[in-house]
């Protein structure tokens, strides 16, 4: 029967991240390689706390079909936060809770994104917004990260000769790189989108999470007419809950809602209902606090060990937020060999590979570090460090 | 910038339900029209003490993220149930848990239709699914119900030439006929399934709630290898979770997988683990049997005051479950505009029309009975018969 399978799920990239969690099981290894936030941080107490205070208030209606849109006070609390935070006005009229921000993208995709239409990509950009937006059959259009955002000057290049409908893009913090795209180049590229009528796919679940720096403006404050917005609970609170936002200009809010409906007809009440009543309860830039504190730790107990332990000629990003740092091996070295080697000296990461678009040897990898303790870092580190010893003639690493 | 929206979302029909539900707001209405289940029975108690042991065993670990195809205890217990209550072999491994059985059919959508394929549909169908599966952009196929299934002769005709990929189907108390297929009818139907190689997708919400009659078999036991089976908990336990599950032949599984990380990476770990502790600590066939003694005797009532004040022309199916009864005016009267009318008399019931592919008008509609107790049913029927009153000398009615 597999002659009926749809072309849309051919060539569609296997996740190597989930080959990675595999290994990662066994507990001689030191992980670099997940994704995700720190278990240690999930406020459980006072999520268990606003849970009973829902079984209270609401009892059997919160267990109830609802609105596709969502929760009204959910999203008036994360409306309310934009402003307080970030100084943006955005309607709640115009959020609509989706189950993690990863299905945003789903949705912004089926409503703009005919088969063949072409989509820029930050490069390397995040693989799950590559696997999700490679079922649309699209072309990507690649445009590469330098440490203050996109290559303008290629941006400009492509988007006059590819008619793109969108650009996806992670603008702080990045996954996988940790850099933040600077104002200056957040603001060339939304003349870009404006001349050349793109979308901009603002996905931020990690500007909450800086630990040092500045923060700039958001793309929706500089081009909101063309600006969708993700957001996500994931990295601040919980992603258990798979809580996220997608908030839109009114002329894609209905069709947005449209393809929510379709998609599941809405998010679960209670747990939205249970987040709503802990962020009412609870002091969530006290715990965000605590979160980025650890963060900020491990990234800078990175850095040192890798300073003291690494060669210098494999070259890092220096992120000011967020889980990730960026390595860079010398040209023509293979972070996939890199990986096979790690994985004797019992550490794994992730190699570049799967934040690409394109086939073809990459040199770049990812190290996370907010699930590691000072002590595993500097362990970890020493590892990858032996296992880097090999290939060291071969490429010429000092 | 509405021009880039993609083709998928023109001509998708809207809600017309979601316009009847703001009508039944009002508290003076009737509502025949809602699709709920009655809240009256949620296990509010049972699944808070549920919830306290998920915070106990699990702490943090059940609110970071999880495995795409969903929680293995949950998985294990809804296979274990198919064995006990229905005698179908159906492995954990091939069960992926879903956000509701909504998310199911946007999954299959994705991994067998391209656009312009044709799909067969049952005529009336449910909503929800002409609305997903409209966004692959495929050709609706309707094929008739009568009160013992599919009308085969047209299937087998319209299957001979159409190569559909799919054949959706709710085999058990449909939405929104209330019939269930005759054992005879599905093993028609799935000789024609194989013998054309077209998939059945069974949504199988309401099998669990018999009021009457005996079981059948399901499509998933007489034709495994072409059948993908929906199952949900919203209308045996709760819809407020949002979970239901997809299980499929093995030779579709790794596919709606990879649909299923793309679309949300996967469906809350919270509320699985809620579902499967439920679960594991009461009685669900106990809990179901309120939910059955209550909408049988709804129905039946029903029936009896349809059978008293409504004309005997207009005629109604007799459903063995569920939670719907389906009328038929004389031919040519408009169901909605006897909506219109009923309005004016404060009941509200679903007219046919959103349950049809095409358009034209239709003298069928959707009367439910599983929010409403036997004194709100006798009124609303006594309100209803006043409504048609108008329109009796002009169709013929008596």
């Amino acid at each position: 029967m597999e002659e009926i399978i749809a072309e849309r799920m051919q060539g569609i990239p296997r996740s190597f991240i989930r080959e990675i969690l595999k290994v990662s099981l066994d507990p001689a290894i030191i992980s670099f390689a997940g994704g995700l936030p720190n278990a240690a941080f999930f406020p459980v107490r006072e999520i268990q706390n606003a849970t009973e205070k829902v079984f209270e208030k609401y009892g059997a209606s919160v267990l109830q079909y609802s609105k596709s849109e969502g929760d009204e006070q959910l999203r008036s609390l994360i409306a309310a936060r934009y402003l307080e935070k970030k100084g943006l006005h955005i309607s709640p009229e115009n959020i609509i809770i989706t189950n993690g921000s990863q299905q945003g993208i789903d949705l912004l995709g089926k409503v703009l994104l005919n088969g063949g239409d072409n989509v820029l990509i930050e490069e390397p950009g995040y693989l799950g917004a590559i696997q999700s937006l490679s079922l649309f059959k699209i072309n990507f259009i690649p445009v590469p990260l330098d440490n203050d955002g996109l290559d303008v000057a290629t941006l400009a290049e492509v988007c006059g000769r590819s008619r793109a409908k969108m650009l996806y893009t992670v603008p702080n913090f990045q996954n996988p790189s940790g850099i933040s795209y600077t104002d200056s180049n957040k603001e060339r590229i939304a003349a870009l989108a404006k001349e050349h009528r793109f979308v901009v796919l603002e996905d931020d679940p990690y500007s909450e999470l800086r630990f040092a720096g500045e923060p700039g403006k958001a793309f929706c404050h500089i081009l909101p007419e063309q600006t969708v917005l993700l957001g996500s609970f994931s990295k601040i609170v919980a992603p258990g809950f798979r809580l996220g936002w997608i908030a839109s200009p009114p002329w894609l809010h209905e069709k947005l809602l449209i393809a929510k409906q379709a998609a599941d007809l809405h998010t679960s009440s209670f747990t939205q209902k249970i987040m709503a009543e802990f962020l009412s309860d609870n002091n969530l830039d006290e715990h965000i606090a605590k979160i980025i504190e650890a963060y900020g730790n491990q990234c800078r107990a990175m850095q040192s060990a890798l300073s003291r332990h690494f060669p210098k000629s494999i070259t890092f990003t220096k992120p000011e937020g967020g889980m990730f740092l960026w390595g860079r091996l010398p040209e023509g070295m293979d972070s996939m060999e890199l990986f096979q080697a790690a994985v004797r000296e019992r550490v794994v990461f992730v190699p570049g590979k799967p934040f690409y678009t394109g086939n073809g040897l990459t040199s770049t990898f990812r190290f996370s570090f907010s699930c590691v303790d000072i002590e595993t870092i500097e362990e970890g580190v020493k590892r990858m460090a032996r296992a880097l010893e090999p290939f060291e003639k071969r490429y010429g690493i000092n």
